[in-house]
């Protein structure tokens, strides 16, 4: 596929990060909450291997904060999302679909529950700063809705967990899984959630501050040349494998979480308050039509830039949304919205790229 | 400066006409509204010759439009703008600033008035849609807000006019600037606005029907021979010379619509209700200590993709926002956040760029 430069602008903004690692191999950006996102080094199998079996250092300070304040904030943070956060607790981080009143998505952030007054909510590619913004006025609500010069960096990989102690402390080996706090390093103290966009293992920074931010991003380099660390970023395959999905591509606002297969993230049943919830309660009555799998396609290789439907002879078996090779299955993986008639997984399916017809069949998530 | 791809997905979404273009020389793009937008061809001075000789067709389907219908249509509307819409008419576009409740600045859209009970609102590049939602479910009015599959295509330049009429045929002549109406092309109907990212006239087309956008394309490419048309694109030497902003470039969320000279769009005075209305009473009492304003500078390129300090030996004079080598000034031309005691047009600055220091002066927009 003919490949293209993209125009920079201060629109697209840069982040604390991007001279360094543009000077460390950097070939190529997405865009993401009006951000640059770095999307390509070395080649996408190579970056696989490596982050499967070392540490990578991501800046991701694309997935921006929306910070929610104020005597009403837990008020508005459940008002916009389907999962139940009565019982949350500071320290941990939610993953947690952010609905419309029609109960269709809008975005799937991390919600960190700084203190009871004080929230973040670490996006995907939507502003839903935007969508609080309007509730507060629309409701009066006592809460300030910001966005905070948060740029975080992600620390992935198996050797992620070595890296961090190594410059962090012992201390880091007590967080637990989606749990956060404030760690020291010289003279500065670092928000570390233990988080992060693999299945591979790993930590999400949460730098506050630019200047200690660039020291930390040159210490983790330095401290982990003896685990092979790497400039990294999202990987397609191994996201994709892990059936870790992507806010945009696998789902858009014409998507209910339900079809997403969020389910466990849905409270239908309690009596909190969020928009969508009457929406959410019709739909798990009727039961939903079509969801989110994964998918098999004998091909050696594939680019997806819009969804392409597959086919069972005449009938529409789904759209695939996401795809690329896998090294690992040999062929083809992706993620598609499959109708409910062939949720039954040996489902085979015809497929058309660039003229070519292919066939695949229709697996379960997460793909490994 | 060093040149990255961009890594395409489902998420960066293609419009219908990016086969098209991509085929016809495009070389960047950018992205907007979630959206591919072409950025650049066979170079930026040679396509501001053409542009502002000739005319050109331009994929902008990334001014995605923000539907809005219902019986509180108007009432929405009006809540998300500083400008008095009351007059609005039937079959015109209003340039408007939307505004949050602190009275800052979240786009700068045309909102077009399709009739009293629907409006599109031609987005620049934030999501306003979710902003509305917000309000929707707050107030609880009885409005519907999505985004309908609506995919401009803009002719832009002097000989536009004579391009349009040959295709779409003598009516097209009795559009008035800023106004819009439909037009027959074989068995279909084209929504043509009158309107478009330059100051070298022209129009935008709002298809509304995939299959016959593409026909229409092709025509314009056709009957444009004999004007010489070519596939263009917003041109950043073009929009800066004419003083047109661009939003998350010239300004931000952080600004008001005050510091960016729109004071002919906001009304404090009438009893109309919209959010932000209050600040901006305070803010018009107070006055502004800051606005956007043209720059020359001494230089010969530049690229920007963040704001830089513009100083007068140690006082801060502003910042810089966009700047471009400007074959017209035979200098840098940009457009910068000045301070006050800085207005008078002739202050000097310093600039450092890449370590180099140059300097400038301050003038008027637009700058030609």
């Amino acid at each position: 596929m003919k490949k293209f430069y993209i125009a920079k602008s201060r629109r697209l903004r840069s982040t604390p990060f991007s001279s360094r690692i543009e000077s460390q191999g950097l070939t190529a950006y997405t865009t993401y909450n009006h951000m640059l996102l770095p999307a390509g080094f070395e080649g996408l199998e190579k970056e696989y291997f490596h982050l499967k079996e070392n540490v990578q250092v991501w800046d991701v300070a694309a997935e921006r904060q929306v910070q929610i304040t104020g005597k009403d904030s837990a008020k508005l943070v459940q008002l916009i999302t389907c999962r139940n956060l009565t019982k949350s607790k500071i320290g941990r981080c939610y993953y947690a679909p952010i609905v419309d009143e029609q109960g269709k998505m809008i975005n799937d952030p991390i919600i960190l529950k700084l203190n009871e007054n004080k929230w973040w909510i670490s996006l995907a590619d939507s502003d839903v700063g935007l969508y609080a913004k309007g509730l507060v006025s629309g409701l009066k609500l006592q809460a300030e809705v910001s966005e905070p010069d948060v740029n975080i960096l992600a620390v992935q990989g198996p050797k992620s967990f070595k890296l961090m102690e190594k410059v962090l402390g012992q201390k880091i080996n007590e967080l637990k899984f989606f749990g956060f706090d404030y760690f020291d390093f010289k003279e500065s103290k670092y928000f570390v959630a233990r988080s992060g966009w693999s299945k591979q293992g790993g930590y999400e920074i949460y730098i506050e501050n630019r200047e200690a931010g660039l020291k930390l991003y040159d210490e983790l380099f330095l401290a982990g040349k003896e685990f092979n660390v790497r400039p990294g970023c999202p990987n397609l395959i191994e996201r994709i494998e892990s059936g870790l999905l992507s806010c945009g591509n696998d789902f858009d606002n014409g998507d209910n979480p339900y079809e997403c297969g969020f389910d466990q993230y849905i409270d239908i049943k309690s009596d909190i308050n969020y928009l969508g919830k009457e929406a959410l309660v019709k739909i798990s009555k009727e039961g939903v039509k079509r969801k989110l799998m994964g998918v098999k396609i004998d091909l050696d290789k594939i680019e997806i830039t819009e969804e392409k439907p597959l086919q069972n002879g005449k009938s529409l078996v789904g759209h695939l949304r996401s795809a690329v090779y896998s090294p690992h299955f040999k062929k083809v993986v992706g993620i598609a919205m499959i109708k409910k008639e062939y949720w039954d997984k040996k489902t085979a399916f015809e497929l058309e790229i660039n003229g070519r017809k292919c066939k695949g069949s229709v697996c379960d998530l997460p793909l490994v």
